[in-house]
């Protein structure tokens, strides 16, 4: 297997290799990481990039002097190693303040200083050059139906998007919105829970064309929906702006693994999908391959630093796999009997409307009995799927 | 509790009441039901429409004098009942020809002939002065991630929607198409697996005014979602165009129980939002209640009739309980301690825009430690919505 | 509705309404709650007992004088108010050294310091008069299949528990054990996952009669299991020793709501399972009814006593709800047409066995199409349920 | 990778290859397979054994002579080609008569002739020289938490058992009986949700030496239970009596898959527990290994066997990447790191008991500090493990 280069694109949230263990039972188990730190070692291990939440970096009532400092330290970590920042994200959930929410807070004064924190951050993030913003609304939403407007919240999401898409119009920023859905946790219903959710929101802003999605594998999976599915939805979409890559096994609370750690045989299908997903199988998707994962709180500094790699390799390990299954004629020819292929030819010929389609005689004494007989050996293509995954072919 | 009555707006699928208990383990447990029987046993009961699939009326392999007799049959069981058909939908999923699916099968001529037989039927709707067009795409999906491309499978979808849009407007039909999501069964995963899914979908259409979708309260739930955020999310784009009431515990197949015979307490918020959802607390949703249910294989004729009764009554019980609520005096209070109404209040004063925004001082300078110390009393709020549903106010 | 009496033995665990709000994205938005006004406020609002972890009293690394002064207080605050101390448990969770397990930590150190911790703990246990002591494993567990070997786990649990009842038998000590299971959350998968799991392990163990289950509405819940059914097992095998009651809405992270904010429905035959499942309609339960809830991170102190009075209202609320629906002759009738009382009446005659049986006429020539006619009404009888639970009857 | 011979022992359910593809949303996809054609087939592919319901061979209501030429015909079958019947169950859930439940169907009439047709079955078993009677109680359960008293369905579930053990006894078969479990589907809630459930009614029985478990891949995945820790309980139990192994992805509705085509993770490490989980790295289980899967509905008679073959193949592949693993120098350091063998050491010292422990100075001054640095590794443990499982070591 070879090792990660920057060619690749992997970047890392300070948040990952920098997560102490703290949990809903659990006090840290880990010290302090220094950013500076973290972003040697990930370059060292093959990296290309950093991103961060506001406060992975300062904290959120410091003075701007700090504020300064923190940033002028990673800048400067950054030179030295060559490390860029494709995204930067804010913090709108761990201080008490954000207990009710952020943008959609109910209380008005709390959105007020919730949406000048953003702006803030996106001023920095274009002064790293961060082509990506990312927003995570992990507590807007609510765990009682009476206790949330949604139809007030996604007006108030609106308002603030409008809002965010405007300024960076104004300043001439080259920066797109990427929201990030999640179904529940920490919230018991969280606004905007699927890709599906978000796509269909985007659709009703003022700027659309500067916002798209940042999915997380966990996150769809938390709700029990094909990742690599939803996936292709948003690239359907033109909308997989960025993208979150961990593990998750089923239904429960936000497990964050190594990516691929949860459920492999989906881990693969996506890694088909981005890398030979394009036109003539080339990669669908071209942004940054993002890790957001937590290394296991049982693990020393060791452990994080392993498990950062893992994430990569398994990344590049999938790609292999996911090449030579493409490239096994064997597959083409299960694929072709499965008919996935057919699905790419429109259902009307050229220039045919329902009135020939409804004359057509071949479609009115359509045999569905004989129909019927096709077989489409999805059972044997996906085992073939499986033995590229295994190494058994 | 009063009966109900027809302006109450109940609608049953002949589908529901004509189930007759056939599942993965089981052979049926009860004989056919005549449609003009359901007719007018439903009739009796309070109901005020029923719609159907094409294949709940006559055979898919009938002659078209066959299908005639039996539209005709049906229509005068209407007449005499005074019943209306305000939804018809299409059956693209009991027929082996429809295994791999209707509109997005990977079979090019199955595609063909699932869209000849929608398009017939939309024609039978039309007839039978229909308003809305239900498709629920149960079959477009897969179990295996190689065996379907998904954004192929979008772009059929696509195809056939805007040609389906399009042969209505020509034909000047007043009836809008209504989609359908569910996240699986009896595929592994389906196609537009959500209401979000489903939206965003829309937004893409030629026409996509004429089309909006029709949630289903299993269907969602059986995602974890919460039915009555994704109904919000409906409506704030315009697109709750029909809804399907049932009731569903937990993520589990679907269950299709009685409405408000699964989660209660959503079924609670669900009608409170329907019924006075609206500007001035009027109702946001003006269409039929359908019930989409199965009444329990465990029944007999008369269970059938009792479980078709407790719906509408459930229905109407909520409602009385759900304006309770609103009319307490205390509920208000805590509605209003809780911010739920500060949230219709926009973020922005009249003409601010992000410059004003930045240069607030009492943004800049906002107190987040005093900020955090309101308590939103949601707990209480939802006992007392708790103690509304139980009569115990 | 009455006020909650000590007679009716409701008891909160000190951490319940102690809980400050961190959760796995947030910060504590609450200040610390002094034990000692815990108590007094638990015993105002009508409560006749609390518990705690060790922890929740005195720090994990005190020394022994500290650890005296916290109890002799807390005994101060008891014999003031008059409460008692019905349950005592130790926390093998929160400091970092249990981040592999407790009793079955990977590590040998660790496991020997768990169980002195725990032997130290139940010696207070004894002091303060409690006669259960609850085990809640929240650690024993992993994230990957590999890094356990759970057959050692459970030898190592078993050696522990072996160890703890003959404690208690040597020392005289009127204490029994209550296993706690839990599906996952904070550990990817937990030894002992359902009642039944926990049940199953009890049998093994060497004073088998003193250890039986503390099941929690959540827990069971989270595994999509019906709280009811694993209650009903959970006393048939005579082993409901305590139990913890919360809301919990469907599978997701473990929300810890008030008692009855979850699933009403399975909420209110909880109850009356309780109150009315002994024989002649007694309670079939006679321990605390405990609440191991948290009030949401949203609410400030008034919040958390508002919370605190909702878990005890609810319980009666539906007490009275299970009564009256107990007593309406139309529900006995329906039970009686559902065959829920033939139930009971033994399969065999008295002094039958399958000799006869097999040579009984009535079942060699038994009629199922006869037999498969019997319309049960569990929808109707369903109904009654639901319209007693909202007071429509 | 090497073909199966019959030194594997898979079994296969006339059920699984014969499923014609009957869902709740379709009709039979694929003609009836005759089981002497099945019998053959299987034979060919390598497998050894064959297993049915009594109804998958001959109907619920023919005569005794046609029974007996149903019977005679397998038989021949089987002897020419050398195939046994290692297992045998019987179907108490197609029937409508079977629609409230078998041995505790609230009937009393239906019980009776539910426990006359498992006793005539297992005579037949024992004809057959089957060693393990499976009993699946698909029925046996409830949608309402009223429409059932558990309890005593426990009740007659024990009788039940009760007199089967007794039946087998007095009549010197060699037969032991297996309860396979699931959480819900057919029924809302079925009785004996999980392994864990299972067990603890077990260890209630007369003869429970007689009784053990036969779980399923998907029926504890349905309830998002870790597999592979249910067979490792049901084993430290001695109660592995059989194993139906298939796929499933997710909580959802029950899939049927091929063996590895769901949770890939975590079928590695059932196979690796099953193969190697014994003294000295032997197999921990002896018995058939069984599929209980479902070729999927879009597969023709080609596809059948297709994924018979993939189910066969995949446990072969499975079992060379797992020994692989075992095999691998770094797994067993990893191992060691980890502390995996660590926990097979007494936590107690021989012939050491509470008191020591409380007095050894090396617990009563134990560093937890220093104790929570320890670092274990498990995240490279299992990148390991996944490495072995893709081939890519």
């Amino acid at each position: 297997m070879r090792q990660p280069t920057r060619a690749d694109k992997f970047s890392f949230g300070l948040w990952t290799v920098g997560w102490r263990g703290v949990d809903p039972f659990g006090e840290a188990t880990r010290p302090a990481l220094d950013p500076v730190e973290a972003v040697h070692r990930l370059a060292e291990l093959g990296a290309y990039g950093i991103t961060f939440h506001d406060n992975d970096l300062f904290p959120i009532d410091g003075s701007e002097d700090q504020r300064r400092a923190h940033v002028d330290r990673l800048a400067a970590a950054l030179r030295d190693t060559g490390l860029v920042v494709p995204m930067v994200t804010t913090n709108l959930f761990t201080h008490p303040v954000f207990k009710e929410g952020g943008l959609t807070a109910n209380d008005r004064g709390i959105r007020r200083y919730a949406l000048r924190k953003v702006l803030r951050n996106v001023e920095l993030a274009a002064e790293l050059g961060a082509r990506t913003f990312v927003l995570w609304g992990g507590r807007e939403g609510s765990e009682y139906d009476s206790a949330k407007d949604v139809r007030a919240a996604l007006d108030r999401y609106r308002e603030s998007l409008n809002l965010l898409t405007q300024f960076v119009l104004d300043r001439g920023y080259e920066i797109r919105f990427a929201l990030e859905p999640k179904p529940n946790e920490p919230r018991g219903d969280i606004l905007l829970p699927t890709v599906g959710h978000a796509l269909a929101f985007i659709a009703s802003l003022e700027h659309e064309q500067l916002v798209g999605v940042n999915p997380e594998v966990g996150h769809e999976q938390m709700a029990g929906l094909n990742f690599t599915h939803g996936i292709a939805q948003a690239l359907w979409h033109g909308k997989l702006f960025h993208i979150d890559l961990n593990g998750q096994r089923g239904i429960k609370y936000d497990q964050d693994l190594v990516f691929a750690h949860g459920d492999l045989m989906n881990a693969f299908s996506l890694v088909d999908l981005l890398e030979h997903g394009g036109p003539d199988g080339s990669p669908a998707y071209e942004g940054p391959r993002h890790f957001d994962y937590k290394p296991s709180r049982t693990e020393n500094i060791d452990g994080v630093w392993q498990s950062a790699a893992a994430n990569m390799r398994n990344y590049l390990l999938l790609t292999e796999r996911a090449r030579a299954f493409r490239a096994d004629p064997e597959v083409q020819e299960a694929l072709h009997t499965a008919g996935v292929t057919e699905l790419r030819t429109p259902t009307l010929a050229s220039g045919e409307s329902y009135t020939e389609l409804l004359a057509d005689p071949a479609v009115a004494d359509f045999d569905i009995d004989k129909a019927s007989e096709r077989g489409y050996g999805f059972v044997r293509l996906n085992q073939l799927a499986l033995e590229h995954l295994t190494g058994a072919r």
